[in-house]
């Protein structure tokens, strides 16, 4: 349960929620709701009676603070009918800690010293505020401070630690395989019932022109949920053939440098309407240079001519987004910088610059190497950011087939 | 509502919750709890139940996909008791879409074309599963998918006209100044009591590499929250001067456009580190091509001496990441476009690559213009994606500063 207001007004990202998110998938804790209130004690009460109602363990985030706004800790009070108190260790604790850090003692800190009398502190190390570890009637609520670096390092410590105390079995482990160049309904037909399994299961998440199908086994341990993964990767790799480019954390462009990198080949880029996307894509792996030589971004018609030596003619009779002109830039900045492959980017990335014949989203792609030159054209949908970034994933894309 | 096991996974973070918190508050709504389930219908129709006991309008995110997971609209169809039915003409156009953008159509897609009986389609532009308006008693469901790319046109869209129909009294209306050259805190001391007041309220959001600082007011119209806005605005710009690029959605890259386009001027880049970055944020304004001409990325030194005509002897002398090596960079890439006014970018953006002399985070900007060339020496610090965003960020306020 996350507490405060300026999340309901979206103030901030609850991101602290997706961190114990993944911390409770490790724990093999399963992790069915969550709710979300803002500083009103009636409404956290009512909350945390619902929660308590339906979970064994309740965890809170944020409302811990000295302010009238935090009442994090009065709710919990109230919801375990447990009194809160001052406790005197902490209190003189807080006292040395304002010292220290040479700040005035105001009063109201004297809030971050006072607990459920059945609740012990967890300690802030980067904070004023304790946590508290609250125990009664077979439940457990633990609370936790909101600010980013506060929470941190609670989550990956004492909270972790007492979770796995509590004694839950096993773990859920993930693996994801990156699929690109199908659609996610084609993918998941083409899968059929390997997608109806209980442990493994296979659940595939959308991406800006890609699909990732993440496969999680429940287990004792983690090698024993990798064994069961393996296979089925293996199965799903089978049946999704190239489409699979790559695994876990590897994005399109590092299988891409990679590739290139085992054949000791360069490439260059020459974009149009992605404007340096594509390039910048490349460059954003660590090591890109051994492959990267650079390239050119032709945004204006005389940069495409004179730089990268497409024939004035051809514009005139083509356009600037055709498949002639994909192909002389992607020949062109092949020679210009002298590399082994040149990838060309080409479109109407609009709002504005459609025509019936050169709608907004048409792209072409051309790919030239020692085997030649070839041009994909895209009929792209979305926003002006949309058609820019699917245009440099479809680049990359061909790349890759290139490649492979 | 959010709606997604991989939220309660922590695989994503429900950004989309806060874009709608802040939907609510510009309307005047009071959005007082939210809940998260995942791809579970029994669960999903227990917390529709209990949403729909406490407020007049509740609205979902997520799970409207044409997958087995995508449970939503069965949710909604069962807490409505209102049946799920194919709207032949959603599915028609479904199928136009999917012949259009050439992809295979199958059989699950038709999901995306069923809503319950009482509900009408929130169109949705970009992607395959539109929205859901759903009435019944007295009460509102609104069903929004969750890619960030089809929810946020939808929020902004048709999900804020069809809230602002419903009638609520008074507004919450905000105004933004966004800031750059400056930190977060040392604007709040500049800025000092003007920080302190009530209506409007003045509050810093810390984005990457600028500040933007969003004054709100309530009152009962939007004229009237404006009139409140405008003068303390006004206040704030006196006080930060220049460091006030622009006001609203207004990016940087915009508002250099905006000033070269007003004096008939042509720009040019030259991106080392950042591989094409500049490039593509300068272009993701529609109608850059009145100003910008194009660029050279140049990560590879062979491009810099061949194309950009950065001598040799300045490479060996000073290297590559050098105020020297900025300085010729913006020169050559502004003669060889024919240019008014060349930017260049080169540095360790690392994590690897970084020396005593040139650590990682060591980053030149050149700009070159009519009136000689200038170049500024960063120390940026961060990952490897932090540190050329924060390149390209700087480029662009110089860039700014050399224009106003």
């Amino acid at each position: 349960m996350s507490v405060g207001t300026e999340l309901l007004l979206g103030q901030i990202v609850d991101s602290n929620a997706a961190i114990l998110g993944e911390l409770f998938a490790e724990l093999g804790i399963r992790h069915v709701r969550r709710q979300t209130v803002g500083d009103n004690v009636e409404r956290l009460v009512e909350a945390l009676r619902l929660a308590l109602s339906r979970a064994e363990i309740v965890i809170t985030i944020g409302g811990l603070g000295p302010t009238q706004d935090d009442i994090t800790r009065d709710g919990i009070a109230a919801v375990l009918d447990s009194p809160l108190i001052v406790d005197p260790a902490e209190e003189a604790n807080l006292r040395d800690l304002f010292e220290t850090m040479k700040r005035a003692w105001v009063p109201s800190q004297i809030r971050q010293a006072m607990r459920p009398e059945c609740a012990a502190f967890i300690p802030n190390p980067f904070g004023t505020a304790p946590g508290l570890d609250c125990r009664k009637d077979g439940k457990v609520i633990l609370a936790m401070p909101g600010p980013r670096n506060e929470f941190l390092p609670m989550a990956r410590g004492v909270v972790h630690e007492t979770l796995m105390g509590l004694g839950f079995q096993g773990v859920i482990h993930s693996r994801t395989l990156r699929v690109a160049g199908i659609g996610e309904a084609a993918a998941e037909q083409l899968l059929g019932d390997l997608i109806r399994t209980e442990n493994p299961t296979i659940a595939p998440y959308a991406k800006t022109a890609e699909v990732h199908f993440r496969v999680t086994a429940r287990a004792a341990t983690k090698a024993e949920a990798e064994a069961l993964i393996v296979p089925y990767l293996e199965q799903v790799r089978k049946v999704l053939g190239p489409c699979v480019y790559g695994e876990d954390d590897e994005s399109l462009e590092s299988v891409v440098l990679r590739l290139m990198r085992q054949r000791g080949m360069k490439l260059a880029v020459a974009e149009s309407c992605t404007g340096g996307g594509l390039g910048a894509r490349v460059t954003s792996v660590s090591g890109a240079s051994d492959v990267f030589l650079g390239g050119v971004i032709s945004y204006d018609n005389a940069v495409k001519t004179q730089l990268l030596r497409v024939p004035e003619a051809l514009l005139q009779e083509h356009g600037a987004v055709s498949e002639q002109c994909a192909a002389a830039m992607a020949d062109g900045v092949c020679k210009l910088l002298g590399a082994d492959v040149g990838v060309s980017i080409t479109g109407v990335a609009g709002p504005l610059g459609g025509t019936p014949e050169k709608p907004v989203g048409m792209v072409f792609v051309g790919i030239s190497g020692s085997r030649g030159t070839s041009v994909h054209e895209l009929k792209l949908r979305g926003s002006r950011e949309d058609i820019r970034v699917r245009a440099s994933q479809a680049a990359l894309y061909d790349l890759y087939r290139h490649l492979s």
